[in-house]
């Protein structure tokens, strides 16, 4: 057992997976957690156990229920976008305080398991234009730590950690690449059929990524 | 329908029912939003829910998974404290990151049903030492609400009201008294049996409570 412990939000996606090797490869013992949040890719969820188990590490999936919608991430009756729109507008596949909700979580975990450390592997470059993904949020969430848990006020610190925030998605494959991540386990596309769409955001940005970053997927 | 929407945390408890019935008064149109997280006092949701009916507002109950324990008031392993301990140390009744979790949520529900205040019935003085009941853990989740969420982005504001932070439970029982509080749907007790225990700290501050604002539980 290593001495350093950390709680990593593994979604099954590629940007997760990287920041998994990444906290292994910086000595941390790590504990996943990934979310059943009604989302439409719920495949993500077989990648994410595929990704741990690959790591050697174990995974709680935490199930949540976020009826209200709001996202057409898990509002079937709400179209995913085609490509991106390349305007400034916050798209739709955003799901509002998903990641406040699930950093919440991970915080609670991490404080029972005497965590140190939450890696989250948001960016905010290259990326879709969410709120939540930006480091002026993090750092907000850092001083609800050190305020609203027992950690905090008894100085005991649990820092969120972002290694990803301002690589492009190049950058991050790359990172991947040298850090032995398997890239093949990961899914990415928001719609969650049997293979990746190609044309959703999230497939586009990693079509993009694995070009610039001179590679082959999978 | 009132112009003004926010969303309320209601626990069942005594202070999140004064805080209901406050925010109505206010004039703003109450959505209420409860928690199975595996309390101990589970009892406690069939009191939300009459609160509700008798406050005629909506109540969602949100299921959620904290199985990692960490708290007496989830973990039957773990006992409830038998009276205040006088001492300045953080209870085990203190789930960690409980109210950040609660929060998040009704952030994610206030967004999506267009909300502009969430409503918690927190409070710093005459209670348990949590310390997500702090003004200083409040301020810095409205500085997480502001940077990480849509509406943060595009300048609506959702604000996170704290209207009994600073009263004693005595004034807290004043004031839900004025405005008409059916104190007798309300469950405080930690242990959730049949009738309150009269022990748990939460027994002992709202009797306190009563005795000094000379009024009758019930």
């Amino acid at each position: 057992m290593k001495d350093k412990r950390c709680v990593v939000l593994l979604s099954g996606g590629l940007d997760s997976a990287v920041t998994l090797y990444f906290a292994k490869k910086s000595g941390f013992d790590c504990s996943c957690v990934s979310f059943d949040y009604g989302q439409r890719h719920k495949r993500e969820l077989t990648s994410a156990k595929k990704i741990a188990d690959a790591a050697g590490c174990p995974l709680r999936v935490i199930k949540i229920d976020m009826g209200w919608g709001g996202s057409s991430l898990v509002d079937k009756k709400m179209a995913i976008p085609q490509k991106p729109s390349g305007s400034k507008k916050i798209p739709s596949t955003y799901v509002p305080g998903r990641n406040i909700i699930f950093l919440s979580f991970a915080l609670s975990f991490a404080e029972v398991i005497g965590a140190e450390a939450i890696f989250i592997g948001a960016h905010a470059q290259d990326y879709s234009g969410y709120p939540d993904c930006r480091p002026e949020f993090y750092k907000a969430f850092s001083k609800v730590i050190k305020t609203g848990t027992k950690a905090g006020v008894e100085n005991r610190k649990i820092s969120v950690e972002t290694p990803l925030i301002n690589k492009t998605k190049a950058q991050i494959i790359k990172l991947g690449a040298r850090l032995g991540v398997p890239f093949g386990l990961t899914w990415s596309c928001y719609r969650g059929g049997t293979s990746p769409c190609g044309k959703c955001d999230s497939c586009h940005y990693r079509n993009k990524g694995f070009k610039e970053a001179g590679l082959i997927d999978g």
